[in-house]
């Protein structure tokens, strides 16, 4: 057991889809580093992909002041940058693991932590595996994110949280917004979430004394049928002048084809096998546009659903921040492999602590809604998706507004006043 | 000059597209005209078209603690409802003057306060004519709104600024998003403004430190042409790996035609002839998609763009107050056939006053942007236009948050108490 870091190097890297509050956990990471007394602290540009090219930066010559923590902790998106980037199996001599150890040792790094979802666990389960084959001493730890709120064995994902708070808001102003004219509409709000309903399930949050709330909710863990859709809408329409439905960006019909794929939109793959999927909602609106006699619109929430800083959830910020530090301390105390995931240990009041997970069991794994949690018409969730889903949506962390905009830090800005460096563009 | 409203009756409309704050100029009208000893203050569902069908309501039983009116101020959308009709000429006789103001009589009503953009003061024009005809004393004043900010004769409109402030937060987000590889993207951001610029000149706001802002601003009031954007943008990419561009939702190209339609979507128009316009965004990402070797998305910023309660400019939510009562004030003062304006007597520190016009010249007229506003290569603002614009984006009024999310008061809400009344849905 060791009480700080004695001066070990420590380099982070961000991966996958962005968050509010990925940032956060960077925040994590980095302050409770030198807190334990780091050497230096590592950002790797662009995850494993700007290792490989040496694209690395001292994250001590950029965030140095309190005001530049809480301003990286309120900063959505990665602040590192990113990457979509799949190592091969661990195989002693090959030369992508060679070639990572090799600037690993060249920067003297004893504790490597990587902030993503289930594809980026896999590379911490690679690079722990090839560690172990060649036996390393650095320690390698993973910080899940997502908000897809898909990974395994954590209660749910920092990420979560602030993209069910943030989309439900804007799900709340479009239903005032549908309800404006006194004649029938439809309107068809599209959620990210690949194959987990998570995010698409949680729009039922919005519902209260001041919001009649969505109508019908598809998520991909159930077959979708148009026609099924279609008869329902019409249904409600005999009490209801305005339908609300939120469908997931993955919802799939009964063959298992994608209804992205059937609205005709070019399909981009990226290197864990993902399609990038779009139009869902605009296809589900033009087919119920041709049957019902009223207006049908689309409402695509925009890639600000998964980054908008302006309306986190403090519980999921200040979580966010906790499985940084966590990570850190973990690693700290000789674990390696694992990753670090939240425990709900009370409902009421809510309370998550930190524990962790073989990351083998992670990586990969992809949780989905459980089927007792989707209500038996398989249009919308449960009461106990709704205990689930509401402590993690509540508090705030307001921006800080600088001349009328939330300001954030970037490596741009940073960068700015660092002549030499690389520009972030 | 009458120093109060003397018990007498008014009734309150709006009308036209949504905004953020078109429930601060109600709440102004309705406290203003209360303060001021009216009778009644009534509220017509749907506007116009709801008061022909007598579907009107009295304020006083759903607004009527301050809480009820700090969260009306809040409440995005249209407290009342909406409508888009177009009142036919005034002419004696007319069956559907006789009918409105056989029904403004029975409700003993004196003050007629109608909130919206160009074509809701057709209304009140029409309305004054009529009246003036058959020799009535009800007073019609206009309230201006309009996230387009196309009225004429005001310094600008309530609802601009508020749109303003929402649309440059996304845009920065979605900037950070688009920053996040290392990899050549464009992110193609569309913006709402049939005729008028103003909102899509807006977004060159976020430029600032910490965000390269917006790299091309297609305004409507230039033509577009695909082949110059396509040019510019590679220019740009020589640069500069992630490209930004904000186009309007009304851009046409050089025979006047508008993009909106050569994307191939259904042109729905309504009764002032104003067509739906979508796509555009989609359609030029297209075009760049197929000549450029990267990645190209097409960002909406939905309807949440004009009624996001969540991030208002507190600069605009009380102008927007303010102009309400200033409505009431005028019509107390024997005003009729007009309409308020802002007059900015300050541009350091910013102040606006109000000001009444004459409704008959700014019905129905479109005030775009200048074109000295615009820069010379017609893909950007000047200094000027920041400097008008900037002041109306300032400050904040925080949601009234509520289990974790922003909490409203609308009619369905308040009509749950009242057994017997109409429900909103």
């Amino acid at each position: 057991m060791v009480w700080d870091l004695q001066g070990a190097n420590v380099i982070v890297g961000q991966s996958g889809g962005q968050t509010s509050v990925i940032n956060s956990s960077l925040a994590g990471v980095y302050e409770t580093a030198m807190q334990r007394k780091a050497g230096k602290v590592y950002g790797m540009r662009f995850g494993i992909q700007g290792l490989l090219e040496d694209n690395i930066i001292d994250m001590g010559e950029y965030i140095n002041s309190d005001l530049e923590i809480e301003l990286l902790k309120r900063t959505p998106s990665s602040f590192l940058g990113s990457c979509r980037f799949k190592l091969p199996e661990a195989e002693r001599g090959n030369e992508i693991f060679e070639k990572i150890f090799e600037i690993l040792n060249r920067y003297e790094i004893k504790y490597f932590f990587y902030i993503g979802g289930n594809d980026s666990m896999d590379t911490i389960k690679k690079l722990y595996d090839y560690g172990e084959m060649i036996g390393t001493d650095i320690k390698f730890m993973g910080v899940p994110k997502t908000i897809d709120n898909d990974l395994a064995m954590t209660d749910h994902t920092p990420g979560f949280g602030s993209a069910a708070k943030y989309v439900n808001t804007m799900v709340k102003e479009v239903i005032l917004d549908a309800a404006v004219y006194d004649a029938p509409s439809v309107t068809v709000i599209e959620v990210m979430g690949r194959n987990a309903g998570w995010l698409t399930g949680s729009t039922a949050l919005a519902k209260g004394p001041d919001c009649s709330g969505v109508d019908l909710i598809y998520m991909p863990e159930y077959p979708f049928s148009l026609e099924d859709c279609l008869r329902k809408v019409t249904e409600i329409q005999k009490k209801k002048k305005f339908v609300v439905i939120a469908v997931s960006e993955g919802l799939c019909d009964e063959n298992g084809e994608s209804i992205s794929a059937q609205a005709g939109n070019a399909t981009v793959v990226d290197a864990f096998g993902h399609a990038t999927l779009s139009g869902v909602g605009q296809f589900i609106a033009n087919y119920l546009g041709d049957y019902l006699k009223c207006k049908v619109r689309s409402v695509e929430l925009s890639s600000v659903q998964r980054c908008g800083s302006h309306m986190v959830s403090r519980v999921d910020i200040t979580e966010a921040y906790t499985v940084g530090g966590a990570a850190v301390k973990a690693a700290m105390n000789g674990e390696s492999g694992r990753v670090v995931i939240l425990k709900r240990v009370s409902q009421e009041p809510y309370t998550c602590i930190t524990d962790t997970f073989d990351v083998h069991k992670v990586a990969n794994v992809e949780k989905k809604v459980p089927y007792e949690w989707i209500n038996e018409t398989h249009d919308g969730v449960t009461e106990d998706f709704l205990k689930y889903a509401r402590p993690l949506i509540q508090a705030e962390l307001t921006p800080v507004m600088v001349d009328g905009l939330p300001m954030h830090i970037t490596l741009t800005t940073a960068l700015d006043d660092t002549p030499g460096k690389k520009r972030w563009n």
